[in-house]
């Protein structure tokens, strides 16, 4: 998917809305344990029920390996229900992946070629040539961690470097100038809006994957205000604050009506 | 695995070596494409080859996920096949996973105790709370990301902060205050040999997983004259240098004759 797909996209449904589908068996509503593909089956109501108000959908690998074989298989099955009903609509592998150069290819190979996800989260540690294999798929983006939402993020990302910049603003300044870093995406938490300025300085046109919002405590408001590009430039993603809204039967339908609040909150932002 | 089941197989075998199992169907011998499970057989036959010398084995997540359910297959029963048959080698999950507590924990599961790996390796960007739950399972190890071998390594982790210390630096230091630090390994790539000193500095007794010796050019002599500890204190891998030294129907034969080299290498250092 182009840039441009994904901008049509936020401008029709008026929303920047990502839905993280990080589906746990212990959460789900117990009915669905009888089914044959419990996650699957899940994740195929949550689509449905909040497609009209979410531009983005990102499984987090973790919660697939998690179930191994079988785990694998719901991923599968969700990214296949995804682009056959539903390929407008933007498709993040949340994997946090990086390694050296032909290590990294064969990760782009899985999550590009054969899940055929639009983007994958990736892991900045081991540099340039890390990163720029997964840059090598036309209309394949790749979303880098910058400054995370949780507590850890302060260990190393906000280490002060040379020229007194922060640690992730290199990682920033430096990913501008790899191959095809017109693709590059950032992940910047919704709890830290306060580096918003910042980071709009060094990236005023990417796009922010911007987790934390919800569950983790960030604030919506805070985040449009600051965050927002000239091409709106936001993914901001909720998971549990969506999905687990409901534990019965209504699950989808609670889902569905958070999903519909977060984009009202956004709209005003349009 | 304890740490000392792990130093006595090493005292045993006066071996370091670990094997890295980075199967790539288009590398393997061309035979083993007619077999049911060509990545479990190869993998088999270099295990079966190659066990005299080695005290660990390291598959690398990418080339497993990169042929999707068949290949998430073929690592379950590469794991199982060791724990049945070489209970007392370590084994290695390269995954380089680091997410947001809730699923880093989910990624512990996946490979300590649904996979049973005794070790997994994990990016240090998000810091302690990405980290910790992989610490939290007794006898589990965590081997993290120090000073990579490969050349994006520079673009940050050489970046020089706070008092003139690098930032690989800075994450062997915080982490030694981390819960269940004593089960920390690190990554440190056998093409920078020049800072193993700095790194035995502050980290006198961690176990270091060295790749690049082999295909990447390290030098296997430097390594061990400045790397190893008190108690060994060193994993060195070998890849591409071993599996695929034959591409013909003797390629386990040359792999155990590989593996047998290395292994006198080291010995001299006993």
């Amino acid at each position: 998917m182009t840039t441009e797909n994904l901008v049509q996209q936020i401008k029709l449904k008026k929303s920047m809305l990502c839905v993280g589908l990080d589906v746990d068996l212990e959460k789900i509503p117990q009915h669905l344990l009888k089914l044959d593909d419990p996650i699957f089956e899940f994740n195929k109501e949550i689509i449905k029920a909040t497609a009209d108000f979410a531009v983005a959908y990102k499984p987090n690998l973790a919660f697939y390996e998690a179930y191994g074989l079988k785990g694998w298989k719901s991923l599968e099955k969700t990214i296949s229900f995804l682009q056959e009903n539903y390929p407008n609509i933007f498709t993040i592998a949340d994997a946090k992946r990086g390694d050296i150069g032909n290590t990294s290819r064969m990760y782009a190979k899985a999550f590009f070629e054969d899940l055929g996800f639009d983007s994958v989260t990736v892991a900045p540690y081991m540099g340039k040539d890390s990163v720029e294999p997964f840059l090598e798929f036309p209309e394949k983006h790749v979303i880098m961690l910058g400054l995370t939402s949780n507590q850890g993020s302060e260990d190393f990302q906000l280490s002060k470097i040379e020229n007194d910049t922060y640690l992730f603003e290199k990682i920033m300044q430096k990913s501008k100038t790899w191959n095809n870093s017109e693709r590059l995406m950032y992940v910047v938490g919704a709890t830290k809006p306060e580096y918003l300025k910042i980071i709009r300085k060094h990236l005023p046109k990417s796009f922010l994957l911007v987790p934390g919002v919800g569950a983790q405590g960030g604030n919506l408001d805070e985040v449009c205000k600051y965050g927002m590009s000239d091409n709106y430039g936001l993914l901001i993603n909720s998971s549990r604050g969506i999905i687990y809204k409901s534990s019965g039967t209504d699950f989808a339908e609670a889902a569905r009506n958070e999903a519909k609040a977060m984009q009202q909150k956004m709209e005003k932002y349009f």
